[in-house]
């Protein structure tokens, strides 16, 4: 039994309770959610109690992180380090792209060291294990592919990145038009190239039923993959987008009738005027489905600052309706992330959800600036510290550049405006 | 003769044709923009061809970086490398905020080095001499006040921003209802320090005839602030602050009679979905002033990541119809920047600017995105790093993180899905 199978029977779920308690509400309105498609819930069979997280309408936007090793830079410390990061900066969910190395012992050392919801995008493991014992990934079988999804899914993975949208129609109709980047997408490159050279349809669309028998067994969240995603502004919303997001639509419904709990992915590059109505639309077409969008980034031109770029359009993205923000680093489009990347990426991405939940008046969200300004009125720095998305960033600020007057800070010294202010109305009084 | 006398009077200038020359667009357009005051253009008569810039309706989107000393941060190398920073970086604009320290020596410093158009809060000059030479703000006169304004004037400063709003009425609205952190401006505390103790009203409000004259005599652009901006979210679009927006624009229209040029400043700490309609109200109630908007930040939960919080409130503004963006530095609300933080307030600053620059359709800022990316679609780094908007960091990126294969990077290594979609199409055609 999953979430959503025990939600639409009525049944209130362990997981259930445990998520309203975390965002604050009740039980009740968890299993609603769950029921309609509109919420999911991360909870493997495996670890079912360990971590639920919800993920969905009404509830505080989660962001993910992605880490994970690439062929050229493969040091298992070095993930195990950005897992322990992605933990403590405050990461609700971490993904394992990992596509270099023994990626099956890569997992468990980030699984184990997140110690939190793991998604994972099976195809990297099965395309490039089949590289390496068959030479190349148009030797891939279905078989290959369920087998690997299944011993993930067995090894405790919450959600997993499944490109079923990558489909020969949506194929040819992206060749039908002119894109500046075609795909960008690495789990579509794989099946596009097997789907190409085998002249044969997407297994994972075409035996979306195995798929969702797996997910069903294990609980998986299936995360519908956006394998046609814009990967520069100018092809953001595009036909080829938008009749993925149409089939995404069909699954979901099938996937939510079959007891299969499901997210969408979204894009990608996409012009800030074209983000909330990216949400609406996905929002209509997949009956409200979760929407777990990858940054998105409203400008191509700033490599380096891509956490930057994406926070801008995660907060407008959340602002508008999704639900779940995946991070992006300073190192998209110029390398492989290192920690203090992995870091900054995070907070970016955690500032950019809880400036969309301030505008969905999730609670708590609105109160947590009210107090922190409260405390910067009073001149309290360990209260705005404690209450600050980075506590050690203010206290280094404290200690690095010590101003005369204990109670201001350097900015504006003797000439601070709340000191100035609040003496002149108290004499005034 | 300033520029908006002469564009009323239908003659194009010079600077008005260099303005239209950078913008690419007709003198026409820019002369008539002018003439409605819905464009400004830097050109003290001092310096006036020294470096046109335009600021308004239809031009690019302008940034300022604010520099400058403070009581317990009194450098002049160091304001002095801000300036070279601000340079290199890209600011079209520096304030020089200086309160500590010898004042004119700073600002000619500061102007020096920067050599671009250059802005001032004069009352910050003003306060802090007189507490010097007087013990104490609340003995500043009106001459104190108009003759540090016409000394900034002659000595070449481009636009001032001086607190004309803040005035007895806009305070007991103030006062009448409740804020989270009442006054935040510097400029805006000293003003109602004085006009508490006096028991008077803002000399720069009651002698804005006085003002209009040296304005109008060295073509000093008036940026009307916006003392009683909201310092927290919580306090966004109060009654205060729309009361002192109704006042700038009647002052605004006094003002472009008199032949002066004039933008308005705005907030400050807004929520991201009343960001847009503080623009569109800033534009109904000022008649299409340029709006200079100082972020905005869309969380106060922030300290230390203050120009994403800004960079998110900027883009959205810019997109909406901001004209001029005034950037934040990670270190606002913690201490007084350093070299390293102007650059990265400078650089989100930037993006945000581009990001609406996008959606307003501003002449070549879509194609720069299309043109990196087709750059990306070819892995030409080269290309890519010439029209990323900080080339430096994506070298470093490059010459850090070498992949095997030159042509990728390390992010994903072997698995590029731009290598592998190529190839796999190549090989279908």
């Amino acid at each position: 039994m999953t979430q959503i199978s025990y939600a639409r029977k009525g049944e209130i779920t362990p997981e259930m309770r445990a998520v309203a308690k975390q965002e604050g509400l009740s039980p009740e309105i968890i299993a609603k959610g769950v029921a309609n498609g509109e919420i999911v819930i991360t909870c493997n069979s495996k670890y079912s109690l360990k971590h639920p997280c919800g993920i969905g309408k009404g509830l505080r936007t989660k962001i993910n992180a992605n880490i994970g090793s690439s062929t050229d830079c493969c040091d298992i410390k070095l993930e195990k380090k950005k897992a322990q990061v992605a933990r403590e900066a405050g990461a609700d969910t971490i993904m394992d792209l990992s596509t270099g190395g023994d990626l099956r012992k890569f997992r468990k050392v980030i699984q184990e060291t997140f110690a939190g919801p793991i998604g994972t995008v099976p195809i990297y493991q099965i395309a490039t294990e089949t590289v390496k014992s068959k030479g190349g990934i148009v030797f891939m079988t279905s078989n290959d592919i369920f087998k690997v999804i299944e011993e993930q899914a067995k090894d405790g993975v919450d959600f997993i990145t499944v490109h079923c949208g990558v489909t020969r129609e949506v194929f040819d109709r992206l060749c039908a038009q002119k894109r500046i980047m075609d795909i960008v997408s690495r789990g579509a490159a794989f099946l596009i190239t097997w789907m190409l050279a085998n002249k044969k349809e997407n297994p994972l669309y075409e035996h979306f039923d195995r798929l969702l028998d797996i997910a069903y067994k294990y609980d998986v969240i299936l995360s519908l993959g956006d394998g046609f995603r814009p990967g520069a502004i100018g092809d953001a919303t595009d036909r080829a987008q938008i009749q993925e997001l149409l089939i995404l639509g069909e699954l979901k419904e099938r996937a939510n009738k079959r007891g299969v709990q499901v997210m969408i992915e979204g894009p990608g590059h996409v012009p800030l005027n074209e983000v909330a109505m990216n949400i609406q639309l996905e929002k209509k077409i997949c009956q409200g489905a979760p929407f777990y969008v990858l940054g998105p980034i409203v400008t191509d031109i700033a490599p380096g600052y891509d956490e930057i770029t994406s926070a801008i359009g995660g907060a407008i993205a959340a602002s508008a309706g999704a639900d779940f923000l995946c991070y992006v680093t300073p190192a998209e489009h110029g390398g492989l992330p290192n920690i203090d990347e992995v870091r900054r990426g995070i907070i970016a991405s955690k500032i950019a959800a809880h400036a969309g939940d301030i505008v969905k008046g999730i609670k708590g969200a609105k109160e947590r600036d009210n107090e922190l300004s409260k405390a910067r009125k009073k001149l309290d720095w360990d209260r705005q510290t404690k209450l600050a998305i980075d506590p050690e960033i203010l206290k280094k600020f404290r200690s690095e550049r010590k101003p005369k007057m204990s109670e201001v800070c350097t900015m504006c010294g003797d000439y601070c405006a709340i000191k100035i202010v609040e003496d002149a109305i108290k004499k005034h009084k």
